[in-house]
């Protein structure tokens, strides 16, 4: 015997729950399989729980730095043990709203691990627990893990407990002395800007010259600075070669060196979570483990889509709820293309940094004739009296010809919240002189945006 | 002997400032004459005094009530006085910016009172320290002042320091124990929030039945319910009739109340700042003190403009900003016209209000057949993870023809940051499929807009 759905998600995470919900508020019949959790790695042990850790740690930094303006805290603690507790309820409430949102819309949520079987006439049949299930189309949203390299003795840390990777760090219950973090990318100088913040060492080790691996030159180059600032040591233009018991070996400039730290982190990205879930068995192409998709998310079997992690584009939670909405779309033969042009990225730190379009090197490379134009966040009277010697800018890239935006990035408090209204000036394809029209409130960072549309030439 | 300007501007606050900026990065030749100090009462009295000190006490609040997130906080104090410190060291900074901006795009500031005498055939002609001046345009931008309504007992309670108004409060080295306020307008709720968080008791007297005048409805009952949480009470719908010594007298339903608080704030408007300016004698059209102007910020005598809180449209220093832009456009025979359509206001409580475009109510009474999408803030997991148990909402308004948005309102953190992304909505005539396509990042609360356009039915 076989249900039969109009469309099967595999997945729960941001991609899959989305996908449930919207399919089925369409009205079509939907059943989402997951097997940990619902909410993904976002919800359960990525975005929502180091943001959560890093509120606490702001407004405990904030606190213990304000004498200046007007907070005396002599008796002031960092209790890592009480956010960490925090955020395991702050995950709970999420999970569970979100649970309720995908069954409230109408979609089946069916907590089982499901393997592609074949394609039959009435659709594309998959297993779970030893029973069958047909989907007329089949969402693939089975998310990412952590890469592990081949590194000698990495294996045997990891076993023992001395290397870790993001998933166990968010448990952790006590601040390591000294952490060493392998990868300098986002989620690495997430956690960098915590554990420095709750009182540990840090130190970085990453292969490339440079850290965030492909932000904005300025942004990456302040984040350091301030990193290094709040205590972080960075090795860069360093491999690590081995880990022993007690120590990670790298190579910097030929010459081998050694730290010795009390945890690791292993943080030297993600790869796309497709072995063992039977997309061979109805030929989906993949390449590298990733799943080819076109502008609709689909794959090179039509009615079966990917969104998310798994397809190896943009590995972001929201770049997975667009996608999601667009292959949702297509299903209902509504017209919607995936864009990639408009997605940001944020890094959680204090303060925050935020980019969305291109950077100015990349549209000169994709053959923009384009200029920067720069403001200091000191610009805005928000950013001056809540930033002590703060330090920040923001940067709008600009077609010349068009005058069209092609870029933000930006370095100051508040970022991670106004970041869209790049990515809604990029889409909808909005010049500067149209920025000098909107209307932004005063006293805020955002009118940095303004600032910078003022003093384009 | 007369100097001879392109431009003459009256008043150095956000309007006056910017349009010299502008004015003069166009190669005018500009003056701007400020008697008392650049920035005006927004930077110097307003806006940004006020964002600082609320800063400082929500940073203060958010580590007292920390204990659940990770904040260990024994021998917390709030110093009030460092705050104010703090508040003048910014004002210092930020005027001495725009002093520099000004005079960098190579406008002239004239630290002297100026009124207006005549037009005479090369322009117009203002008098400033027995010097004449003419200007071929006229840009005035004179600001507002604290209204002072004839209640009985009000003057000397002015004199005998008993009642302040905005502008001394801000630099009261001591929080009053029991302070009352007159007003419960924008102005009067973001004292109620510093001083009740603060420490003091704050008792607040409103003619209307309602706080906030012209906030949304709900926004206006949630921020009362959260400053009564806070300790505030409120007595609505209640006129003062007389000040005594140390009494503030009011009718409530007929019957004569008293309250005896410490200080008195009066906090029941502002009024254009029009008085003695001379407009009179070049037959400038002003109504009850507000200068009349067109869409191009143009009085009835052509070349002439009025920005800012003086022509008694919008008293918000971003629409000044606006307007100023408008003006000197409509100098430069630059086509553009100011629009009131996407004027974001915002409250600088914690969490924070925004509004910007209609409400159901006026969208409804502008003859739009509109319905309204409300979202719970918690649907957001940043809101949620950094708000333990915070009440706040998203609400869009939108025309059910067209689907475009018409305004939208917020209670929630950040509020103020992502705001604009409303503006930017309206300006750009955006449709609810069109925020669809948006990729907000995630987690962030201004996601509640993606999450209100998907629930949009």
């Amino acid at each position: 015997m076989s249900s039969t759905f109009d469309v099967i998600i595999i997945g729960g995470g941001p991609g899959g729950y989305f996908a449930a919900q919207e399919a089925a508020k369409a009205g079509l019949k939907t059943a989402v399989f997951e097997e940990v959790h619902i909410g993904g790695t976002c919800l359960n042990e990525g975005c929502v729980p180091t943001k959560t850790l890093l509120n606490s740690v702001k407004i405990y930094k904030h606190a213990k730095e304000g004498a200046n303006i007007g907070i005396k805290a002599t008796g002031l603690e960092y209790d890592h043990k009480a956010a960490v507790a925090r955020k395991e309820a702050v995950i709970k409430m999420l999970v569970s709203g979100v649970d309720r949102s995908v069954k409230k819309a109408g979609a089946e949520i069916i907590r089982k691990r499901a393997v592609i079987k074949e394609k039959a006439a009435e659709g594309f049949v998959i297993e779970a627990d030893g029973e069958a299930y047909t989907g007329k189309n089949l969402i693939i949203a089975t998310g990412s893990v952590t890469s592990v390299p081949p590194i000698e003795g990495l294996k045997e840390a990891l076993a023992s407990g001395f290397a870790v990777t993001s998933r166990e760090l968010l448990d952790l219950q006590e601040v390591p002395k000294h952490l060493c973090i392998i990868g300098a990318g986002v989620i690495g100088l997430e956690f960098a800007s915590y554990f420095s913040a709750a009182g540990a060492k840090v130190t970085m080790i990453e292969m490339l010259d440079h850290i965030g691996v492909n932000f904005e030159s300025e942004l990456s180059s302040l984040m350091q600075k301030k990193l290094e600032k709040a205590g972080c040591e960075f090795f860069l233009s360093s491999a690590v070669k081995s880990l022993t018991a007690d120590s990670v070996c790298y190579e910097k400039d030929g010459q081998m060196c050694e730290v010795k730290p009390d945890l690791v982190m292993l943080c030297i990205g993600r790869r796309p979570n497709s072995a063992n879930i039977g997309y061979e068995n109805i030929r989906i192409t993949a390449e590298r483990g990733a799943i080819r998709t076109d502008c609709h998310m689909q794959t090179n079997v039509p009615g079966v889509y990917a969104v998310g992690d798994v397809n190896g584009k943009i590995a972001l939670a929201h770049t997975a709820y667009r996608e999601a909405a667009v292959a949702v779309n297509h299903i209902l033969g509504i017209k919607d293309t995936m864009r990639y042009e408009a997605v940001p990225a944020v890094i959680y730190s204090d303060p925050e940094l935020a980019s969305v379009g291109y950077t100015l090197e990349n549209a000169k490379a994709a053959g923009f004739d384009a200029k920067a134009v720069r403001v200091d966040a000191n610009f805005s009277g928000r950013f001056l009296a809540e930033n002590e010697a703060g330090e920040g800018f923001l940067k709008l890239i600009v077609d010349k010809k068009s005058e069209r935006v092609l870029g933000m990035h930006v370095c100051s408090t508040y970022a991670s919240e106004f970041i869209a209204q790049g990515a809604l000036a990029i889409e909808a394809g909005l010049t500067i002189r149209d920025l000098k029209e909107i209307v932004y409130p005063h006293p805020t960072v955002c009118e940095l945006i303004r600032e910078a549309a003022f003093s384009y030439k």
